[in-house]
């Protein structure tokens, strides 16, 4: 066999083997095949597309292309969640703690941000001593005996995919359907998950803009889990305004733990109860999704989600006064309350807009590696839809720097359109693939 | 700039400015765009295409990514040939001096056979001394002092094109019609041509299968040349029959050499007139073809085109007693004369595997850099239409090892197809493009 030859057969729009899909996989994970290859590979994959069953079998093989956690012994089923990136997405925080409550473990290994969207390391880092880089060995010792972690991924896992991606991200192949899906899915399986709920994030804030490339990814990824044996199911979510109030760590953490209390933005509990709801009902742990609503909302109103998160911070090393009294979780010294500009009706909120302003104000990285103002970020204070009057607060700014604080309420207010005609509120969900 | 947004522009089916195609020619000349990112770029533009602007807007910047040769102070105008490659195609060696007995100086840098085709190159070092490694200032000065020079291609010229043909070969992004018609008029260009004359050959032994693909990449290689302010015309030339009788190195050399003569196959000796003649209208030595035709045939008829060929391979370095007699160019030691199995039409002789089965025999090469048998090779006796009967001569093996013989007489026995009704002569052109 020869990468070159496998090329030439996607380049011609013919379905690769299995076989062949393994060889590309594996040669590539070794070095055997090379970048050059690889990346002329993934444009005609992206431009030519694969059939469910190549994404399939390339989801597999990317899967183990390195070690693959068989969390059996451990857990008696292992579930698993995962949100496609969006701006204000704090659910793991609430998701997490909220089903382990309800006696479903659950071991997740989670993402930084990178561009406009955050990452949930980076909001639990914001605590005082938490550690995101546990061994494989302590996430599953973790996972034993809390019954709830929530790590960094172990470089271990799925080394295909890493390398792939990272290739991919500088020609142009990033947006491939069929790629997208099997690095989501490859990462999913190999850290031994055997039902997943994928939170898929649609609209302007969001990796897919349009409904119609969210509910295509959505499918192929439920349609992947279906062949490999694993229980998936798929939300689709708005992402055409913020998710909650709060975009940036510290801030995304109080808004987090508000929710853990019953209280937080009611669109942000309202997703995290309809998610949650749904993973009980993937985990066995609920008939139907409002069964699963219903526990979940019991676990949090009883503080069993709360303790729960807080047991696992102490677990990972995290200062857990911080989430006693969470104004001690880090500040920004400038906080700038702007008022609407005008009265009417708010007909969008860009947040893919919101999300950048917020990285320029230090919450997120311009580059990998870079350093993160835990404190600063942004409160968008209404909902698309909402009656609002001139004069009355309309988001709220919060900096370390007077001059970013500045370009982030020019920035912000731009983001913010506006209709003299009532407009209708977006909706949390699009639908439910499975 | 950056080399991903072009990859990008690409793959969306995007038109790039020529400011966009230089800087990535120049980029991946000097190594600052690496391999991966050239060979996505290059699957995108296999499956995405380009317009004739930007493909010339390539071929300039792949010929300006070296020296670029300025003839114009030694010869009044500059002309070329180029062949696309097939099997038993000797012809540089009897055009050139044809037309340069005629008075159009010619200085042409030739290719090594790869594949089933073969190369001029190794013809003409079939002649003991033949020296295909001039400087360019050699090459100058034989161009002015002896009015023919055939020579390889020095790495100077269009080092782009070089790097790019040798990543395409690994990564499936050959048969990209905008590549492959940059990839030769680049080369032409920097070579100094100001009038090209291409023959593109199509069938079964050719690069191009079909006469429709052959037809486009003529059109799109005298658009370029339009477009690049050089005067380019397209012969469509059948290859799905060997060209003349020989097939292999001294048995082509020795056909070309009578060919100068004024005798070899008739139609090998039909398509150098032509093509010449089309080469001395493209010069401005032929009001029309047929005049171009009629001088030629004179310059043939009196022994000047012969004349000037020994003097070119005298001047580089070539013995010219074995042109003198040819007898005593390498001959192999197993000639073995195969009769006709049957009586019939023959209705097709499958020119590549016979080209392949003269890389078998050892006339050719399977890798850059293996050594060529000069003397080894294929005479094909009968041309498509011809009535043969049972037991007549159909080809002549001429081999230095038993077992490659038999294994030979068996691959072109079968590349010999029959009718029992009668069949249409294969004609030797299909068109002019210009």
């Amino acid at each position: 066999m020869r990468a070159v030859d496998i090329i030439v057969k996607k380049r011609d729009h013919q379905e690769l083997t299995r076989q062949e899909i393994e060889f590309f996989v594996q040669g590539y994970t070794r070095g055997e095949i090379p970048d050059y290859q690889a990346s002329a590979w993934a444009m005609a994959v992206l431009l030519n597309g694969m059939t469910p069953r190549e994404t399939t079998d390339l989801t597999l093989a990317m899967a183990h292309s390195g070690e693959v956690l068989d969390l059996s012994g451990v857990v008696p089923i292992a579930v698993d969640k995962h949100s496609t990136g969006g701006v204000g997405d704090k659910t793991t925080l609430v998701i997490a703690p909220a089903i382990a409550a309800c006696g479903l473990p659950v071991g997740k290994m989670s993402g930084r941000g990178l561009g406009f969207s955050g990452g949930t390391l980076d909001k639990l880092e914001s605590i005082p001593g938490y550690r995101c880089n546990l061994s494989t060995a302590e996430f599953i010792e973790q996972l034993r005996t809390v019954g709830i972690v929530v790590t960094g991924q172990s470089a271990d896992l799925a080394p295909a995919d890493g390398k792939l991606y990272a290739l991919r991200d500088v020609t142009g192949t990033v947006q491939a359907l069929p790629l997208i899906a099997s690095s989501v899915m490859s990462k999913k399986i190999a850290a031994g998950a055997q039902a997943i709920l994928l939170d898929v994030k649609v609209g302007q804030g969001a990796f897919m803009k349009t409904l119609e490339d969210g509910r295509r990814l959505a499918e192929l990824m439920v349609e992947i889990g279906r062949l490999a044996g694993r229980r998936v199911a798929a939300l689709l979510s708005d992402m055409n305004q913020p998710l909650g109030r709060a975009v940036g760590n510290a801030l995304e953490l109080r808004e987090a733990l508000d929710t853990l209390r019953g209280k937080g933005p009611e669109d942000f509990r309202e997703h995290c109860l309809v998610a949650a709801g749904h993973l009980l009902v993937l985990g066995g742990k609920a008939a139907d999704e409002k069964q699963g609503y219903a526990l979940v909302q019991k676990a949090i109103a009883d503080d069993r989600a709360f303790d729960l998160f807080r047991t696992m911070v102490k677990a990972q090393g995290g200062d857990v006064r911080y989430l006693d009294e969470p104004d001690k979780l880090a500040h920004a010294s400038l906080v700038e309350v702007v008022p609407a500009p005008r009265s009417g009706y708010l007909s969008g909120i860009n947040a893919q807009v919101v999300g950048e302003t917020a990285v320029l104000l230090g919450g997120g990285r311009a580059q990998k590696g870079d350093a993160i103002d835990y404190g600063v970020g942004l409160e968008i204070l209404r909902k698309v839809g909402e009656r609002v009057e001139n004069g009355e607060p309309l988001f709220i700014v919060h900096a370390n720097d007077a001059a970013k604080a500045a370009e982030a309420r020019k920035l912000v207010l731009a983001a913010h359109t506006w209709s003299n005609e009532p407009v209708e509120p977006l909706p949390l969900f699009y639908g439910l693939i499975q």
